[in-house]
């Protein structure tokens, strides 16, 4: 009976009944990616892949705006060239596609590898070793520095647990590698793009992110310091959305980028990377959408707003159609966040209810149905994807027109505020280590097969910085340092740890993490 | 003595001279790509990468505006995938690089690949089977068709000989992949796919193209008809510039894409795919670049103007630079072929001189030298990369604004007139055995170690159809046909085979080729 009295949603099951298999059901519903046959490999279909290629325009606007030009690098590495930094290997040699063949002979009906290489080679699972090796040949003198430099590129780990966006086995990225002259000036790039990152995710994903360092354990392997971004998901665990590093000399003097300062002296360079990927995807998904499916902001929205002829009578089609083929034009005439308004009329022969639900699922900001009524009174009537899907309005054209840019902005900071919202609501300042265990304990489950809870939120809590101290809190609650705020209104003053009883510099970040 | 009256170039050797290390060095001069440590696999730098952004954005609109989406597909493809298209094995499976292992283990302080995957995968050398098995689950229904679906990608062929750009183990692409629910709507889309690249080819990178069918021996693996644009570089040599094939049911039958039609039957789509590389940039080179160094067709070029400010007095250096700055600002706000114009002002602290052969050696269209006597005369120097090096003349501020995008055009015009006339001008019509055979036969060589001469050209000449002839006729030349040109004015009438006396349907293009 209480199922009953439930309202319908368009997603099976609800974030509420089982978040990770919600997840899973509203990329199926917004038809945004699918698996393959090939092992923890995706498939971005086009809807989704309209959203990657949305983020990639303004993010590669954004590096080209502060100096950085694109380049291209081999996919393979030698493996020799993984051997040259120790802490390197450690962190990203191991799980990774080895090529070791380079020709099928057929045998028996079937392809079987020979030609073995000489040397292995690995499908990049970053390049900063490759990259180093090209850099070493560019820099010869401060003349040639900074060096500044993006890839956008596949890279591939091979992992064993994987998630559509997520977590893949191949995922989509770019990594921005850099290389500068002093120490300072790669500190200043390296906090300069974090911004940048923190500038996309709040300002174009409507996705609230705070800005920090990574502890020693979560440190990108090889660096000196990590900075991330990190957001809260519905289920209240933190997405590390994207990571800026500052990678002192140590890759430098690895692949042996040298340069003749002004001095005349040799050095060696410093350099940082950086990075975001289609896990961007992922962070919307679990930022935004709800129990209807998708709901994409609308700054990068494939379509902004969807058009539907809403026709019972035949007779009524070609001008109904007309009308929103004007409408189309005129709104597209506009413009929204640097670029002409995108819209789509959806023409195809079915009913205009289904087609209604399809671009809910979609998470298409803004619906507009048009039927012979509407002509009348020269309107639409406008549903708004961050409302409720039976929330709709009469709207006049020609204000529809004048507005849509006004309309957009104002669906864009909804979503922002309401996420913002849901992550004051669940992050909680706490000063006891008892306070802590128990807000992150979870609820036993009845079964071992029931659904994962929603989680507790982010604590903002005291903490000594001792890596054995992490690690315990790790093994207990699944919880870690997700990163030591930059922000002073976040990360506050100097106090105690409450573990131990010994002076902290200042709050940081706890929660459970994708 | 000879020697010493050559004019002098920025390029050594010469086209003339040994054509195939002009080309490399006209790579380097530009600074467009270079070899890396990885066998076959290049370093595609800043300048060669924005020639490659340009092409992508521009073809990417061509291929939306004609109803296309992207999507992604895995890199990885399980061998059994391409054991189910027979003649697409025997072409492709063969050479291509071998994943076999998921992980690196240290031993003796070497990495040595370790976990054995069940099923070995292959890196695409091109996506028809892996993309075919996502068509299977996308379509059921007639109403699912057509499919129109477009891939930016890197893909891998392992080749044994490579140059830059042109033959490369790792290269990147687009590979279009459709499917439709007949025959006659499949081959319509392979025309108008080879009428995109067409247009690309001579609107945007000037460079003429004949279109035409491949025969028999030349046809993608798998394929049913095989056409592409084909190109004369400045060794005479062709280049296959672009392909776009009909696949009829073939790949469709391997991968299960079948749908219902609207009589409600069962039945296999109709497919195509068509691509281009990487190898475009390759042909930009051959087609436009002389001793100097690149010439960047305009339309396509990652800058159109540099704007170098000539100052030998230092006090002079700021007004010369505010000078050239507010002109860069002026001529920024200019639109050509739908995108504002691409300027740069080179404020290096370097002679001017030198300063303009690196931009002549980049082939940027358009310098201005501007130094404290055109400030006063509000006017610069322009030099056309169209021109010669040294013809320069003074253009005052206002015309030079108003008038920059018909400079611009000006220069695309000369270039693609040029390239048109030199293939004009080593095109010959051939009516007998003798004659073929004579233009074709290379000069004898004094040396082995002499560099390969300047080719003879394209001929138009009549053809029988037989493969056993057309594989004869490359033993003895290393000549093949390029394409059955679809243009009449082209292929001309029906007509005798000059080598065999029996009748041809019209003239086909025969070439030595890259």
């Amino acid at each position: 009976m209480s199922n009953a009295a439930k309202p319908q949603t368009a997603i099976t099951p609800t974030r509420a009944d089982n978040y990770q298999d919600w997840y899973q059901e509203v990329i199926k519903a917004a038809d945004l990616a699918e698996n393959s046959d090939v092992r923890g490999c995706m498939v971005i279909k086009p809807w989704g892949y309209a959203l990657w290629e949305n983020v990639q325009r303004v993010l590669d606007g954004m590096f080209k705006a502060t100096g950085h030009v694109n380049a291209y690098f081999p996919l393979f590495i030698p493996v020799s060239y993984l051997e040259k930094e120790a802490a390197h290997v450690e962190g990203f040699a191991k799980e990774c596609a080895v090529v070791t063949h380079h020709r099928l002979e057929a045998r028996d009906g079937k392809l079987v590898p020979v030609g073995e290489l000489e040397e292995p080679l690995v499908v990049r699972p970053t390049s900063e070793t490759i990259i180093g090796a090209s850099f070493a040949k560019w820099v010869q003198s401060y003349r040639d520095l900074p060096l500044l430099i993006n890839q956008w590129a596949n890279v591939v780990r091979w992992e064993m647990r994987t998630r559509l966006f997520l977590r893949t086995a191949e995922f989509l990225w770019q990594e921005g590698h850099t290389a500068h002259a002093t120490s300072e000036e790669a500190v200043e790039e390296t906090m300069k793009m974090l911004g940048v990152y923190a500038e996309f995710a709040e300002k174009w994903m409507a996705m609230p992110v705070i800005q920090g360092e990574k502890t020693a354990g979560e440190r990108f392997p090889g660096a000196v310091t990590t900075y991330c971004i990190e957001a809260m998901m519905q289920d209240r665990k933190a997405l590390q959305a994207g990571t800026s590093h500052f990678l002192g000399q140590n890759f430098a003097k690895a692949s042996d980028i040298k340069f003749q300062s002004d001095k005349g002296q040799v050095e060696h360079a410093w350099t940082t990377s950086w990075g975001v990927s289609t896990r961007l995807i992922g962070g919307m998904i679990m930022t935004h959408a709800d129990d209807d499916g998708m709901v994409c902001p609308p700054r990068l929205a494939p379509e902004q707003v969807v058009i539907i002829p809403v026709v019972q009578k035949p007779e009524d089609r070609d001008r109904v159609m007309a009308y929103c083929k004007a409408l189309e034009a005129e709104l597209e005439a506009q413009t929204f966040a640097g670029t002409p308004v995108r819209v789509h009329v959806d023409g195809r022969d079915m009913r205009g209810g289904d087609k209604a639900w399809q671009w809910i699922k979609k998470g298409a900001p803004i619906r507009l149905e048009i039927g012979p009524r509407d002509l009348e009174k020269d309107a639409a009537f406008m549903g708004r994807r961050d409302k409720g899907p039976k929330e709709k309005a009469g709207i006049g054209r020609a204000e529809l027109v004048s507005t849509i840019a006004t309309i957009l902005q104002d669906i864009q900071d909804a979503l922002y505020n309401r996420a913002l919202a849901y992550r004051t609501q669940f992050t909680r300042t706490i000063d006891t280590k008892e306070e802590f265990y128990a807000f992150f304990a979870d609820p036993p489950k009845k079964k071992e097969s029931d659904p994962t809870p929603i989680h507790a939120g982010f604590v903002l809590a005291h903490f000594n910085g001792d890596p054995a101290l992490e690690a315990k809190i790790k093994d207990d609650l699944k919880v870690t340092v997700r990163c030591i705020p930059i922000d002073k209104a976040i990360g506050g003053e100097p106090g105690t740890c409450p573990f131990t009883g010994q002076p902290s510099k200042q709050r940081v970040v706890w929660a459970k993490s994708y």
